[in-house]
């Protein structure tokens, strides 16, 4: 899929289902390597490691699990998510530190080292050029779709490719990157380079994204660049180009984890605009978004704007209630602060009983603006939350 | 119950269950009066309008409905809070000044002020000096039971009452007081002594707890103290018993509305101890408290230690990870940031059963705490929400 990376995965019982729960990214040759994380202060052992190791610029491979956060686990889990590297990098032969890790799971468990000990033939034997499906479901917890998204990109005469591959489906909150993402390009690039790429595009796309506004330990992003394809991302028409592509990929991945989202039935996308700053714009997109009461009406399918009024209101940002509109997809619900009636409530009922709509709420007060990408809080959710260990 | 106050209710038909709606409270001699409202900035009309009046000082009769809010409702809400107002105090034939009003219910729909009117003749009749269970009645809303505490506080050779009545159980955080609740004395107390007592407690009480994390726009609570015990609270003997009263009625009615929290099963005390600062261990209280992820998990009885970890971590408060404990009651399950193990957590799979108990998260980087209370988030909740105008 893109020229000299394969992926493949394995089950190593870490799930209680039986699934996959193991996964392998390897570049044939040494990748430049870029990566975003949690601003959790809680950080889960492989975070730790593969945080450290990246400074060197580059890496060769990435084994990530699932079933286990490997998170609380002091120096036992410290240990663990170092032997997970180094037993692929046995296997695969080429340097300890080249190999980075991840988990994602429950919090406080050690990990079954033994386990992945013994799928490791498996896993390292499955890997192949198109075994990005296989990776992408063997990172999945409680999502409910694997999540891949590819390009290929003309560049002058040339062209390249980059996949990108993501896992949700709570613990979501626009603060830092909020999942596992794993992206491959056959581009190269300085690891500077790359760094500022990514942070910009997790940004504006894993940085505006919730679920249910708590912050994972274990979020990781990662983009490796292996050069491949000939093209090198360096002048400025290259850069952005490569930027452009990139803020579309993972705006497409962080869009499926909100619509995958636990127990989630809408999707919903909340633009601010008329804002006096863009930090105010933003602060306002995501208290509405993570309202559990405006996330309960989503679910209820009612059109129930009091609430966000009632979130902007307490989002900390100075307003005047009394400019503001609302607008359900082109359904002018609320003008100055106030509801326009039963015709506009009739059309913003319609709106809400669509899967994907979105809520634009006009501040009146400056000219910036933000996006959110929300979903609703439903009963589901409660109930894969309540039953998550058991 | 509290000598010359008066409360009664009627229904007025703004709620479609045809219960009662509408509540007075009378005080037979001008009062002194104090009061703390909503952070929020969207506020309703009768806020507006209670907020200004108490810069008197004083006050006779607090007029209130449930069912409608009165909220971004322009011009036209204030008018028809003011009419409200002015309805009970040409009936009662006290000025219209002296009377105040709140009410609480969906927000952005116009008040039938022609149903008010039209009860208001019941609702005058109706008063009586144990009318007070009638008014708590009258300001539910999602509430399944009525909230009342009254004291009868020794003081010297004289005594004095305070009553307080409030109602919850959704938009609940700590964030200043937040639902509305209503208390009487007949202590007296020079206007500027009973704000400072009045804010201190609410501090203490009502913006230490949590149901849903939003802020209502309609948050009021009201302390008129009458005088006609005799008692006034003056000297600092009797400020200070008087604030051990005050604190405690508050705190009692504050974990009322916790424990009746729309579809609570749990009702949960979160202390935080050993932080840098009381600031710090009120921020990390809240954070655990308001976690969508810790509130399912209590739901489910699952003693799952790693959420609260992660709120901790995302909090915003330094914190050291592996210096964190942490108690289910008094089994210890966190030990230095990692699980105690399967005997741990099996006593606190006990704990969590229980309907009430305590977590205990112990920084241990200074000497400062703080407590908050909180509840699950069940399916009823998002049941609740779901329909909640429909």
């Amino acid at each position: 899929m893109v020229s000299g990376f394969q992926a493949g995965a394995a089950a190593s019982g870490l799930k209680k289902s039986g699934e996959p729960d193991l996964g392998l990214i390897y570049s044939q040759t040494t990748a430049a390597v870029a990566g975003v994380f949690t601003t959790n202060q809680v950080q889960a052992a492989p975070v730790a490691i593969t945080r450290e190791r990246i400074k060197s610029g580059t890496c060769r491979a990435i084994v990530a699990n699932s079933g286990n956060a490997n998170c609380c686990t002091g120096q036992r889990g410290a240990a663990d998510a170092a032997a997970m590297a180094k037993m692929a990098a046995d296997a695969l032969n080429i340097p300890e530190a080249s190999v980075l890790v991840a988990s994602t799971g429950v919090i406080g468990q050690l990990l079954d080292i033994g386990k992945i000990e013994a799928a490791m033939p498996s896993l390292i034997s499955s890997i192949s050029t198109d075994g990005w499906p296989d990776f992408a479901r063997a990172i999945m917890t409680t999502d409910t779709v694997p999540k891949i998204v590819t390009r290929d990109v003309a560049l002058g005469d040339a062209s390249f490719s980059i996949a990108g591959v993501a896992k949700g489906a709570g613990m979501i909150r626009p603060d830092m990157a909020t999942m596992l993402c794993f992206l491959c390009t056959d581009a190269g690039a300085a690891p500077e380079t790359l760094q500022r790429l990514l942070k910009t595009a997790s940004d504006q796309s894993f940085n505006r994204i919730t679920i249910d506004g708590d912050t994972s330990t274990n979020d990781t992003v990662l983009l490796m660049a292996n050069g491949q394809s000939g093209i090198v991302i360096e002048d400025q028409e290259a850069v952005d180009r490569f930027q452009e592509v990139l803020n579309e990929v993972l705006l497409s991945l962080a869009k499926m984890i909100v619509k995958d989202g636990e127990g989630a039935t809408k999707f919903v996308e909340i633009e601010v605009t008329g804002a006096d700053s863009i930090a105010d714009a933003r602060t306002v997109a995501d208290t509405v978004a993570n309202s559990s009461l405006v996330k309960t009406a989503l679910f209820g399918e009612d059109a129930n704007w009091g609430r966000i009024m009632a979130a902007i209101g307490r989002s900390g940002v100075p307003i005047q209630p009394a400019a503001i509109d609302i607008y359900f997809d082109r359904v002018k619900m609320v003008e100055n602060g106030q509801g326009c009636g039963a015709g506009a409530e009739a059309g913003a009922t319609r709106v809400i009983k669509q899967p994907e709509f979105k809520i634009t709420i006009e501040l009146n007060l400056g000219s910036c603006s933000a996006l959110a990408w929300t979903c609703d809080f439903s009963i589901d959710y409660v109930k894969i939350n309540a039953d998550y260990r058991t």
